[in-house]
């Protein structure tokens, strides 16, 4: 069940893949980008279910991390994602058998395809969030006793940083922001080095394959003038993502955004066509919670995605801006995602809220 | 040449090596005291001339790093720079036959000694700056072509940090600086590793002893109620910083001191007994120019050293305070640290000041 990655899939997976990102994991114009210069140079990149990855494989996932806010302006070079995996092989004494994504988002479902173009390695189709989170001890892997570190930190000036925290991916997340603040407030990292027999117990599966599905139906409903959020739950229903609501439609009505501490943070407010509504958001790089006239209707890990009222173009925190018309939809999150031992690692008192997570298939009743 | 440092020699080393830590270079007391509990547990130290060490042995130089104002506080647990050592050590695949001081200082000559106490290592008589440095790459290892990175930085909670950046000795000081901080301000760190030939070409020789002797001539001078500053005078004469020159004479009548940037950085301001000169420092944990009545007086790489009037205790930046009553001198540094090469890594331009390098036995005729 391996497949081929090419060119031509790469606008229906960034799409599909900054939708899963939440507001987060970067933009999916730059990732594409970066995607089909590497795709250009090194060939198009062969994706293996997990199923199909042998126990004893050596994985080594790739990213980038860093504020979006600074990512849209400090482009990689596109070589410092292999450069930290390079590193992490050598300090580990191993070749990586494969790679793959840490997170869903438009940059960072990308990013493993650049290493997968420019290494020849395969990239797993599954990852450590199902969705993009701020931090990187937020992680399925985490979770479920996979030690991040050792991990390595690059730069674009060719330095590397490498972290050994042993198990507290905590204190490997703090270390880890701090280089990447010094390295310009965004860096490429390789992280969580673990066995195919891990990627099996731990990782979210196929998100990939699925940011693909979601970009293609959302694309093909438009052309065909169908509905495309009713083209997105269809996708959703049969996956693990079981659950579509739409939470809100109206305007931008106000976005307070800051890079601070190496995130993008802030919140945004939106009004219904008619004013008489009004949902707020908190976002970390990604969306934390939305309220509808004060009361919670989704929070994290659920997803919380804006996108464009006409087109279902998902649009990213730092891409929000006054006037836009959105439809603001939750998505249900995995169940390896809703477990107490995740939720004790990225539910909502993690990111300093107050609000028990409720699962928004039950916060909000079907439309 | 070797020779054995024991726990009685440790009050005067720490006393000349602050005096050479012209500052900076942490806090004697501190220093003294990890040194004892070291070598309580493990015994003396064995000290070797740079002239005994063979060409091809392998040094790694270990050191604490961080804001004075930090270290006074937030004292090591004390095998950090062992870890720090240990893990360079097995990412550069070879063990260190000694390690050596990078910098002369209250803390920065003992950590080694730490170091040296628990592993059973040797310790070079020599270190990287003759004096004390606020920056990594202020080294006259790096001046002469050593570089500084790998390097290793290790935090009271087990971690390390290992960063890599080519021949780039600033960028490595400025992720390694970031690093410190997210440690919480100061860390124990382990660098500039080199062969005993490179000791050799790069060093500022036999530091150690002269700390200790300055440490015993102040000491001894005390006890025979002699001048202590003419006995400073008289036990610099024949070594590498031959010219001590009294700068002024007065009372601290301002301390303007911050916590920035990992530094502890800021001015002072001394008034003369009879109120009718006064001399300005600035500093960046260490002091870097001596202004009398407006007219720079002394200015780095020479040594500014504030002491007690009448014991000549050396006084650290963060230490000053108020009221009291000091001699500060002017030393000349050795001819390795005032080459052109030398200047431009660790000259005034280096510390943003406008001023040029003069030589402080030409600024300041002989009293």
């Amino acid at each position: 069940m391996s497949w081929t990655l090419t060119p031509a899939d790469l606008p229906d997976l960034a799409r599909g893949a900054a939708l899963l990102g939440t507001g987060g994991g970067g933009d999916p114009h730059i990732g594409r980008l970066m995607v089909e210069v590497a795709m250009r140079e090194h060939g198009p990149v062969t994706v293996l279910d997990p199923d199909e990855v042998d126990d004893d494989a050596f994985v080594i996932p790739t990213a980038m991390m860093g504020a979006p806010t600074v990512m849209i302006e400090k482009i990689p070079r596109g070589d410092e994602a292999v450069m930290a995996l390079r590193a992490l092989e050598a300090h580990l004494d191993r070749d990586a058998d494969a790679t793959m994504p840490i997170e869903c988002g438009g940059i960072n479902s990308m990013i493993p395809l650049v290493v997968a173009a420019r290494t020849g390695l395969p990239v797993i189709d599954a990852d450590g969030m199902g969705r993009a989170f701020p931090e990187l001890q937020m992680e399925t892997f985490g979770v479920y006793g996979v030690s991040g570190s050792p991990m390595v930190v690059a730069g674009d000036h060719g330095e590397t940083v490498l972290i050994d925290t042993g198990a507290d991916n905590k204190r490997m997340e703090w270390l880890a922001r701090g280089a990447a603040i010094r390295m310009g407030g965004a860096a490429l990292i390789a992280e969580y080095a673990m066995s195919g027999a891990d990627v099996k117990r731990t990782a979210v599966p196929r998100t990939l394959s699925l940011g693909l599905a979601i970009g293609r139906a959302v694309r093909e409903a438009r052309e065909q003038h169908r509905d495309p959020i009713s083209a997105l739950s269809e996708v959703l229903a049969p996956t693990l993502y079981a659950h579509l609501r739409v939470l809100f439609a109206g305007k931008v009505a106000d976005v307070e955004r800051r890079t601070v501490d190496g995130f993008t943070r802030g919140q945004a407010r939106f009004t219904s066509f008619d004013g008489t509504s009004e949902l707020r958001t908190r976002f970390q790089n990604e969306n934390l919670v939305a309220e509808i006239d004060g009361v919670v209707t989704c929070i994290v890990p659920d997803l919380i995605c804006v996108i464009e009222a006409d087109s279902a173009e998902p649009i990213t925190s730092e891409t929000l801006r006054y006037g836009q018309r959105v439809v603001v939809v939750g998505i249900s999150t995995p169940a390896i995602m809703r477990t107490p031992e995740a939720l004790a690692v990225f539910g909502p008192s993690c990111f300093g809220l107050e609000e028990e997570f409720r699962p928004v298939e039950r916060t909000v009743p079907v439309g």
